[in-house]
């Protein structure tokens, strides 16, 4: 079904086989989550997958999430809550409209109103600490900075930041353990990404990234997400299984 | 009522009178954080204050938190939901009995049951996503390294860790802001905290620090909360306010 040609598999840093060492994924149910998810399975690691229902508008993600846990079988899957509509500041948790039909050099101009203040602090914050709950130290996330929308918690700097952080959070730094997060996508485009999980046997299918969906769970079309998922599709040379409102 | 000296008020870094600018409190509720909101005040702040719901099986302290909040005349208070059950791990938020009875050779011997993995990474996220949302860079927490039951995360370094952090996962840290984590309390012990409460006119009696709370409300007098909390007025020498189930 693809011409591409099957990437080279990126490397866990100092991480090579971890035959059943646990970690932590933060499984949103859209594609970049799930090609991480496929990612730790390939490296070995027994995966405990970590959704945040954030008050977001696109909830829908999260019953993609647990679609995608079932499918790849993981140890264990949670769903953590955490009402970050009390502190409002995004158009994805406020009634603030999503951004549509933007190309993208209007992507790339600004940090849009989808940003969500402290987000990925916050998730891998309560990441980190299932990660103590299980005795791992091993933490995966999707952020890459190539493809997005400038973010500034999708950045090296601030998964570096937060590294060091975890090393004295927790109980297991203190005690000397290191703390890794993994963002495998970091350095890859969408289509880069999507020709990963492709070779990795993702379903992209059960992945959900619109956010604005229809009440019926079509996606839009037409938001910042939808767009970099059609874009990351056509350019990989792979079919988008979306099931779009409107032609993207 | 007091004997104790008027004590010197801890600085806040490089802020000398910050006349109406905004900060975001941890408020817990109890003695510490409400020391903490007093201290904000008397530096000028105007204060936002943040209560956590975190599954704390001491909920009781969010009513202390709103009182203590409308007591001091917050600009406002939030309350923020995050499902901390959801990950265990500590006996505050999972059915393991709090410990009792502990000396303070005890308490200082191990990290104990009642450290919530993660907790303050998780609190001081959200209310670095509070900040965000209002413009603020000035957050004031109550942590302190010396009378406290050896938790990783409020120790100074920690604080560090996490302003570095704040610098990198923001968009305003990217757009050059700079943000300060207050720790009024670090180097207080919890005589010291009551004593500068007292001279900021804090009243204690609206505060709670119990882990284990009666159904009732009145305190343990037996968890380490309230041991702290007890010696702490019996060392500043300051009438303890607190209606104890048990005499501590």
């Amino acid at each position: 079904m693809t011409n591409a040609p099957a990437p080279r598999l990126p490397e866990a840093g100092n991480v090579t086989r971890k035959s059943g060492k646990s970690c932590v994924i933060l499984l949103s149910g859209g594609l970049d989550s799930t090609t991480c998810l496929a990612w730790a399975r390939a490296q070995g690691f027994t995966c405990h997958t970590l959704a945040v229902d954030y008050g977001q508008r696109h909830r829908i993600e999260l019953d993609a999430a647990r679609r995608v846990a079932e499918a790849q079988g993981v140890r264990d899957h949670r769903v953590v809550s955490v009402d970050l509509r009390a502190i409002g500041g995004s158009s994805l948790t406020s009634d603030v409209a999503v951004p549509r039909h933007r190309d993208e050099a209007a992507m790339a101009a600004a940090i849009p109103s989808t940003y969500v203040p402290a987000r990925n602090s916050v998730f891998l914050s309560v990441a980190l600490g299932l990660a103590e709950t299980l005795g791992a130290t091993d933490l995966v996330a999707g952020m890459n900075v190539l493809d997005y929308s400038g973010y500034p918690d999708c950045r090296p700097e601030f998964v570096r930041a937060f590294e060091a952080l975890a090393g004295v959070a927790t109980r297991a730094g203190v005690e000397g353990a290191r703390f890794a997060v993994h963002t495998p996508l970091m350095q890859l485009d969408k289509a880069g990404i999507i020709r990963l999980g492709v070779a990795l046997g993702v379903d992209y299918a059960l992945t959900h990234s619109c956010y604005d969906p229809s009440p019926a769970g079509l996606a839009c079309g037409a938001c910042d997400s939808c767009r970099l998922r059609a874009n990351g599709f056509r350019e990989a040379g792979v079919p988008d299984p979306t099931r779009y409102a409107t032609p993207v």
